[in-house]
């Protein structure tokens, strides 16, 4: 597998689970410790700590340790993988359908 | 969880796998039945099934059974569940740093 499909994986498995996507949309309003965001989950911190992993691993999430606390943030770029995957497969997909009807109007003609 | 929540990470789920790809990839070429798709694939029949059953459950492919052959195809509209959230994402981090480059603009300017 490539560099570029392992992180395809991680990205799209990141994004997979409720849990991890309310994850980001906390971190959407900026960035905050980890305990912070722990608070309102119904999770241990030992598990919230497992969710950031995948996400920092993904590249989705930065974390950043300054004295005692950790700091985690959004990374906007961790999505653009996904998203260039994404409007890959609808420009392939589309350009199929205007040939299938491109085909069907040339059998309407004849 | 909500209807949207389950069909989103539903998707991301089935995404978040390199040969499940690797299956959408051939099929955006077109319709094909399910042993022709998984010839070139070092994987059991029932493997490439079962990923198949993961892409239906997401709504990425739809299958048909006609006779003894089940054929697959693309769904197109299956990802556009990922894309509007993606989307959504996205404009939520733009906005939030371009008030954050308006609050640096306005600090320069005291």
């Amino acid at each position: 597998m490539s560099a570029d499909q392992v992180k395809i994986d991680r990205v799209f498995h990141a994004l997979g689970d409720a849990t991890r996507r309310t994850i980001l949309e906390k971190l959407s309003q900026g960035p905050i410790s980890v305990s912070r965001l722990a608070e309102p989950f119904d999770l241990t911190l030992a598990a919230v700590v497992q969710h950031l992993q995948v996400l920092e691993d993904s590249g989705l999430v930065e974390t950043e340790k300054i004295g005692r606390v950790r700091t985690c943030r959004i990374e906007p770029k961790g999505l653009s993988v996904a998203e260039q995957w994404i409007r890959d497969r609808r420009t392939i997909w589309e350009r199929r359908l205007d040939r299938l009807g491109d085909l069907l109007a040339e059998e309407d003609e004849r």
